[in-house]
């Protein structure tokens, strides 16, 4: 995947939206349980999932934070962008397959301390799956820039 | 990795700690640059990280997030547990071959909506890199279980 450039402070807006879309599938899940560490039966063992109230396996929610790290550190602001605080509520489960369109809007900018302010979401469908508010440091322009 | 069975929320109590320790290796941070698609230059280009103030590659927050998960997911309250919340500070950069120590501490629990509040801190040798606060759902004690 081709890395956008770092997007300086002073081109940011409030109002400036991101999105990404990814679908959860099972080698997802898994990867995701080997490279985190969390093995938790819910999101990996379908009997064991059909026995809870989900009544089947749910990726974890730290699997879906990621794709909000991925949107800002991508996107918005992108690259060299650095997290300081990130409140998450996850609100519904996410299922093997469902496709999450995660989207990211900037609310705040400080150009004095760097500091931009996003509220975020993902959604499967209409369903709001995840809400989320990022505190982020971005980057001043180069002073050698070519503007 | 052996799974523990589900703790029911009777045999948790205020003051209970758990504890992880995981090393971030190179294959660590590009395996979770792969599963979250957060392909930010400042985790996995040594070249354009060394001209940030990190001087030099860092781990995906929410990589070290995602060890809380682990913790939470497998040890306390461990399996079959439901995260509702994480609110995450990321105080200090995470280096590649850093070791983190990752802890959580039960704070509260409410016995009639099954919620679960815990602390949570991760280190790296004296320095505290990533506080949190988790409320997470859990099972109660079966009715058929062998008490």
């Amino acid at each position: 995947m081709p890395v956008k450039p770092p997007i300086p402070i002073e081109e940011l807006f409030v109002g400036q939206t991101a999105e990404l879309t990814r679908t959860v599938d099972d080698a997802t899940v898994r990867a995701f349980a080997e490279v985190s560490g969390d093995h938790n039966p819910l999101h990996l063992d379908e009997a064991f999932a059909r026995r809870t109230p989900y009544r089947g396996r749910i990726a974890h929610g730290a699997l879906i934070a990621s794709y909000l790290s991925a949107l800002l550190g991508n996107e918005l602001p992108g690259p060299g962008a650095i997290f300081v605080s990130m409140d998450l509520a996850f609100q519904r489960p996410v299922r093997i397959g469902d496709t999450v369109v995660s989207r990211a809007e900037i609310t705040a900018i400080d150009l004095k301390t760097r500091m931009v302010e996003l509220s975020c979401s993902c959604h499967v469908g209409e369903i709001e799956v995840m809400a989320a508010r990022a505190s982020v440091m971005v980057r001043t322009r180069k002073p050698k820039a070519s503007d």
